[in-house]
């Protein structure tokens, strides 16, 4: 079986969407990650939903949590303050982190090697014309285990 | 907000249940990850969904993806090799890996700060009694935007 096989649809935000928007997205939908692709539709990066965390959180606080203690800012004011008004590309680490990428012949056990290896909850399978769609590592153990729906 | 307040239950596997058992576990219900429990409910590591696909990838095909392609093994063969009659312990990787934990009455803020510092797509809340429930990267992002449900 091959990443085309298994590709599924998965909503994607672009980089010049509004960041809390695409937030938004992955909370409501509970996704794994976002996918943030260019204006042509192009995959740009894979933020896994641990790193949209990371997002609104200052770096010294994420080098020692219990610093979060002296924040006098909620949650909700943080992805306000650093988010609110703001474009997806703006809000991105730079350089955005490397993308899980498979081509659309690769084998499932492929897929799963670069999953593993990136640590991503979804990989992009890319065919000649661009975006396929996307394998999460539930569906890819959903297929192995012979339950494909 | 404190981290008991939004935390949820979460499907947990114990250490002695049935490696394919929790492998299906998180494909049917499209878990961000495994919450492995010792036989007192303890928690006792959790598994990112990449990483419960890197179990059945080789060490060699992890570091060179392109050499999937010499496995003569479909994935569907190598999942039941690795898992089939084993248990989550003697599957799981030697250490298990550090788990994200925080406590209950720790701020959202550090939630966010020990998700993003682990790449963690969900933490356990542990409170005076044991387990008291999971925050996942989706939710917690959701109660930040305020749609807490």
């Amino acid at each position: 079986m091959k990443a085309e096989q298994i590709a599924e649809e998965f909503p994607v935000v672009a980089l010049d969407s509004n960041a809390l928007d695409a937030v938004r997205l992955l909370a409501t939908h509970r996704l794994p990650g976002l996918l943030v692709t260019d204006s042509a539709g192009t995959p740009v990066t894979i933020l896994p939903a641990s790193q949209v965390v990371k997002l609104v959180v200052p770096p010294y606080v994420q080098e020692d949590p219990s610093l979060a203690g002296v924040l006098s800012e909620s949650m909700a004011d943080r992805i306000a303050d650093k988010l609110g008004g703001k474009s997806v590309q703006e809000v991105l680490p730079k350089p955005p982190p490397d993308m899980a990428t498979v081509k659309s012949d690769d084998t499932i056990v492929e897929v799963a090697a670069i999953m593993a290896r990136n640590r991503s909850p979804l990989v992009c399978v890319m065919g000649g014309e661009g975006l396929v769609g996307v394998i999460t590592a539930a569906r890819l153990l959903g297929v192995a285990l012979g339950s494909p729906h």
